[in-house]
């Protein structure tokens, strides 16, 4: 370990992503990526929390059959309390489940995870997965939809979608080359409709670590790629970052690419699945031979609070994990 | 992977455990062996949470002394939603962290993790750490307090502790020799009073696996500690192994150790803290040289349950994460 960043010497390859979405979700670009784009974000469950795990479920199992491999372990967690959709969802599958939990940067623990899991020889191929949906988000962190709670403007809107890495020894796709894992940074932001803000400083501690950590500026990289800091949290890091004289110009936010056009999404797009279906599909794809990616930096953002913490009046903690992911010259 | 067993070729280390136990969980033995054994459960805070939280803090700060040495990566969790105890804890430590959920075995999956972490030459030192809180946990999973709720004679008692190990690549202690990451179990109870009952299957088929891969017998072990089955779990686990041929007769539960007088507790302990300050003190007292445990394998039981999926008429998802740790003849 340097510093904060864990080098992945045998290169693990991901050999394939599974994504499934929303239909809010699947209007935009994504809709053209997403392997199981839904018409109705019920996805023929009674509940919305049984829903957002037969997404993960699907995601996982699709990854997997892409991949054409068997994994042996999956590395999975959710936003909903005891991480119940990840849970319910490898019981399903019979798999070796390690649970995590990152908030909205799940799905780059994963792949850390996963990457340390392969690389360290420990197996010779793992899953990380991860979702999230809007409803069951909405009423666990903050009213019951039937409520009809105004929104405020500075507010995202949670992804119905999951994703899922297939991350393996050997075999075709990008290299999980790198990782750095976050710590817990908190500036005092307390309005829990504006995880942008409280995100922002938390994605920039980490990428500036990576970038010391390795010696890399950031235009090494052909995109830095946050997970869910919405609109005004992506302006926010890029200010921040700016002041430490790091400039990301070359950064954008799954936020802001997952919602086509702009209504009630305000700043774009948030949860676990932001990122997790992001990532897996456009940005997967993007990174063939040919797709126009060669490097990208992948850091996923959480938000580390609970109900029971704002209501003891904390301020929230937040958190980014990144891996670099970069396809090799001529492959 | 073996199987379901990963092995650790370079045999890192358990170098400390730090532990710190409410008033009711230092009346017995383990009150000659935890660090800072409390006189009020509340330990100086106005809440429970803010309790677990603080408690968990102590545990890791105690073990990262103890070990006199840094670590890289805190690898922890812990049952309150969103896991805020073990976030709000990293907050403070400033250590990169990496956030892991499996309900009450989180400590052996923090092990699990921790040893690859190391083994794998990515960290040259970790922590694990995990707790929880009677109070807070009975208010968020089951009844407020105030009710006075009678608890049925199947129940078992949420430890008020936390634990945390340090794992490194040299130094004294016993090693890590090789860890089986559990499946999700689900033999349909969803009686949530009776976990014992819920999670042993989980706990049978995790050791199991764990002597199928490695060709072990479970008499190999001086110890087979689960992590908080309590009476009536532990017994019919060593029920459930017998029909399939395995004789658990060294198999012992920290639950059961933890009570001195079973009053209140009817099964004993639970909680991620039962087996996080039982390991820590007690056992690895006894993994010294000269202490009488050479071999002991751990294998702490998690139910992933939430009440939300209790209340949509799941019954109870349950795991076990298994490590062994062993000291070498001569050491």
């Amino acid at each position: 370990m340097r510093g904060q960043t864990i080098y992945f010497k045998s290169e693990p390859r991901i050999v394939a992503g599974g994504t499934v979405a929303g239909p809010k979700e699947c209007v935009g670009i994504l809709g053209d990526f997403v392997d199981h784009p839904l018409r109705d974000d019920m996805f023929g469950e009674d509940t919305f929390e049984k829903a957002e795990r037969k997404m993960l479920l699907y995601a996982l199992k699709t990854a997997v059959a892409k991949a054409g491999r068997e994994v042996e372990i999956v590395f999975s967690g959710d936003l909903l309390n005891q991480i119940i959709s990840a849970s319910f969802a490898a019981r399903e599958t019979g798999l070796p489940y390690l649970g995590i939990y990152s908030a909205c940067s799940t799905m780059s623990e994963g792949m850390l995870l996963g990457a340390m899991a392969v690389d360290g020889g420990y197996a010779s191929a793992v899953a990380a997965a991860t979702g999230s949906h809007f409803s069951s988000a909405e009423r666990q962190y903050r009213y019951p939809l039937e409520l009809g709670t105004t929104r405020p403007p500075q507010s995202q809107w949670t992804v119905t979608g999951a994703g899922c890495s297939v991350i393996a020894r050997a075999g075709e796709g990008p290299s999980v080359t790198c990782g750095t894992v976050g710590k817990v940074v908190d500036f005092g932001v307390s309005d829990v409709n504006n995880m942008g803000a409280a995100m922002a400083p938390a994605a920039c501690d980490t990428l500036l670590a990576h970038f010391r950590d390795t010696g890399r500026q950031p235009g090494y990289y052909d995109l830095i790629l946050t997970g869910d800091l919405g609109a005004l949290g992506s302006r926010i890091l890029k200010d921040l970052a700016w002041e430490k004289g790091a400039d990301l110009s070359n950064h954008v936010d799954c936020g802001e690419i997952v919602y086509n056009t702009v209504e009630d999404e305000f700043q774009g797009g948030s949860g676990a699945g932001c990122s997790a279906v992001v990532f897996n599909s456009y940005i997967l794809e993007k990174l063939r031979p040919g797709g126009g990616l060669r490097r990208v930096l992948f850091a996923a953002t959480g938000a580390l609070l609970s109900t029971v913490s704002s209501g003891q009046g904390e301020s929230i903690p937040c958190i980014a994990h990144a891996v670099a992911v970069e396809r090799a010259e001529g492959r």
